[in-house]
């Protein structure tokens, strides 16, 4: 085994071999091993790699050209040895060790849940996810992806939800640069035979969306083929055998979500115990079981399963009123994110043309309710560059929106929203003794009397006095309220103050509060 | 074995031993057997009965003074023949027959699941849960009970949620009749004894309901009790002990449902374990799979579990606004019934506060998201008798609408109410090509423009023409408008009406329309 020294790697594209690597970042065994017959079906490799008495098992993969890799993301600081195992004597009892040292300053490691319905990176940083939709943005050649990512670089979105298999929709009908098997389009495919080239190309694309601090939502299968190229409908043997491919070289990005499909569905060829066996085959073979999920169109997937770790929900109404989008907390008693909520946008189809105040609204109605909104856009464009399918750049007025909300999120609620009142107040979010938002949607309330109910109150001391901001959530202004209000108990359920004070509102739609203890 | 000849017996209270049973009815097989030592613990005994090749196993139980029962339910019309297995000698291989003819009027059968979301009868008559909760009606004393009766037959409600244990809470201070163990109150009980008496009585109720029409939905464990009797707080054995007594008592009645606690999850003394294994008695000794639930406070049971027929659901927003009552159609695939969203009433705590037309705004917006919606009350009353605890006599005002209501589900929607179009219209609901409601709430229009969804019109002819009906919820009217309606496709997504005509409307709450083809 030839082991070249370099520095500590970046945790972004890994260098092979390294001896040093950060904590959460990404370590590579590189072995040169046989290129006959067919590596991808012949050859077995793992790595078993061990940190006081800690270990992960990952399987490794064929990389062409006659280069094995086998991926660890060590999450302990400290020495790391590792040893190969392989059915090929070339590849097999490799060892080396590598040091794990302190992560870099914005290396907040895997996202994992918090609180039952919340998140956070493994160092406990919150992780509030507000996420987009670019389904195939990395199938579009070097010029729009990078042009993608340098959107995606000033946007406030930290989580994309795109698709591993190129896509052939309305506005998707130009073939990808890449090609996941060898072969030739549209479907003479050797689906015996990965084309690396085309893996490269994504995990490097992954890597990037990682540098942005943005979590990527892999959307393992899709319906958006038809046959096509037929990735919709290969046989299970190259189904799993595509899992297990792209589980051994993304499992280690610590961005990687894994998303069974979007509109599972609506995928004709695929039966419930096909999703079952890949959920399977997803717990087993990524050993730092990153965040899982499967996203539904009509009919929702199971997300009460223990493989589930969030649900991945599309829903055209949840988020479009009060009192909704929080019901769903209740039967899966996990994070709620709902990933289509429809689009802003301006195409013909009722799914894709959303205001922007509608689709801010809906972001708001989804954190207010205790769950999450991803955001999408489609706006039609001359060169059919629809960012919800191919990125590009943003055109529409919620992004900024979002981006305010999501600081407002992330400096006033380290412990995330849930409803204080569940059956009362729908519009008030918070955690009792610590702090509130409230938000009132398309009402155009003139003024508001303080008014928090009794289970906001646990916590705070008697007499506790609240400081109160107004939010204009689409001017995005913040305007203090002057006084400071005291709380008084008023019977059984509200707590409200003794000189009735009100709080002057501007009397238009999208107005918010946020209410903290003096 | 004495075998005493009676006639053709009545379905409501078994005559032991009869000739004649009519299909769903109940047959039972009385044997005497020994009073010494404990029978309840020492003596086992089931029979087994048969038709056709066609057989049910249910377990017997001790009913004092030396007489022991085995019931059952024949559901096939024939000759069925049975046998008696016991560890007593005495009660051992008794056999004989009976002919199972077929049902009287009225007798439709026990109630199941239709199309995922609905019910049917066994006879296939469709079953719409309009239920009401009288929790320990049983425990008030023969002249309560009786009132409670009289009340019921002239009341809307098929369904009635009762509890077996007495209850101890605000409003439920008195001591009931009958205890189900040996002993003294509070707390002096031999549970290794059960009292025949009290589930003689309990047993009457439940076919005093059938001979009703009413469903009676058994709460097997409640927490409000909280230690003051202790059936609460039993041990394991003597809680499935009464399981396994109450099934084989209660199960060959036709009208059951079982729902294996109210607010399961206050009850401290019970873990989740606890739960599912009451589940798997329920499922291994009702040998007729009676409808099977379980209701929450503040945390949702698992209703995806294979046991649970239906979700019963207690929340108190859901079906409060729009699109909120159908969102947990999609988590389980089964029938939704809020089986609790507060009650009409006039008590201080605001779970039993609703107005009259709050309740039944309710009841319309539970039946208009394709679920359903349990009537309460709880009017303050000077001897305490408050319906929702004790029946009685009903005070409120929504009965009668509900009753209303009722009558227009049962002559319009013979298979069922579903959203039409779930993620845009959820004032509408019914099936497409068939009838449907639309419900404006408390939305005060004074004109509807005819407009249907296309989903709507599948099944249907091109230009086919629809009658349309002003119905004011509140005031129960129908009113017929005049002329017919021919619905044209304009656009993806809409049916509307060329000449668009509108169809005035009186500009108050709580109307809705009947829309059928003409």
């Amino acid at each position: 085994m030839s082991t070249k020294s370099t520095e500590s790697t970046p945790s972004i594209q890994a260098k092979p071999n390294a001896q040093k690597v950060e904590r959460w970042g990404l370590f590579e065994i590189a072995l040169e091993g046989p290129q006959t017959r067919n590596p991808f079906l012949d050859v077995r490799l793992s790595a078993r790699f061990e940190c006081d008495g800690h270990a992960f098992e990952p399987e490794g993969f064929y990389d062409g050209d006659g280069i094995y890799r086998v991926r660890c993301s060590p999450d302990v600081e400290g020495t790391w040895t590792f040893a190969t195992r392989s059915n090929r004597p070339e590849l097999d009892g490799a060892t080396g060790s590598f040091e794990c040292v302190a992560p870099s300053p914005g290396n907040h490691g895997p996202v994992r849940v918090r609180r039952t319905f919340h998140f956070e990176y493994a160092d406990g940083t919150p992780y509030y996810p507000f996420g987009t939709t670019c389904y195939v943005w990395t199938h579009q050649g070097e010029k729009i992806e990078k042009q993608t990512l340098d959107t995606l670089a000033h946007a406030p979105f930290n989580k994309v939800r795109m698709c591993v298999f190129p896509k052939r929709y309305s506005w998707n009908e130009n073939e990808p640069e890449f090609y996941p098997f060898e072969g030739a389009p549209p479907t003479d495919w050797d689906f015996g035979r990965f084309d690396p080239a085309f893996f490269r190309h994504f995990e490097r694309r992954v890597g990037d969306l990682l540098a942005l601090g943005i979590e990527a939502d892999i959307i393992l299968f899709h319906p958006y083929d038809k046959g096509y190229w037929g990735y919709d409908r290969m046989t299970r043997d190259t189904d799993d055998r595509y899992l297990r491919y792209l589980i051994a070289r993304l499992a280690a990005y610590r961005n990687v979500w894994w998303s069974l499909a979007n509109e599972f569905d609506l995928m004709r060829a695929k039966t419930m115990d096909d999703w079952h066996r890949f959920a399977g085959i997803v717990v087993e073979h990524d050993p730092y079981t990153r965040m899982r999920s499967i996203h539904n169109c009509r009919t929702f997937y199971d997300y009460t399963k223990p493989w589930v770790t969030h649900a991945s929900v599309q829903n055209g109404s949840a988020v479009e009123d009060f009192g909704r989008a929080g019901l769903l907390r209740e039967p899966y008693e996990k994070p709620i994110v709902y990933d289509e909520v429809k689009y802003e946008g301006n195409v013909a189809h009722r799914w894709g043309n959303l205001s922007a105040e509608e689709m801010v609204h809906r972001v708001w109605q989804g954190v207010i309710a205790g769950t999450y909104v991803t955001h999408g856009e489609t706006y039609v464009h001359p060169d059919e560059v629809l960012w919800w399918a191919k990125g590009g750049v943003l055109h529409g007025q919620s992004p900024e929106r979002i981006a305010f909300l999501r600081r407002i999120v992330e400096e006033t609620a380290p412990d995330g929203l849930d409803p204080i009142d569940k059956w009362q107040n729908l519009r008030l979010a918070g955690q009792p003794g610590k702090y509130f938002l409230l938000y009132f949607g398309k009402e155009c309330p003139t003024e508001w009397t303080f008014e928090l109910p009794t289970k906001a109150m646990a916590g705070f001391e008697e007499g506790a006095r609240f400081r109160v901001e107004v939010i204009d959530t689409w001017d995005m202004t913040i305007a203090p309220v002057e006084g400071l209000l005291e709380a008084e108990p008023q019977g059984m359920y509200i707590y409200a103050c003794d000189r009735n004070p009100k709080v002057a509102l501007p009397g238009k739609p999208y107005m918010a509060l946020r209410i903290v203890p003096a």
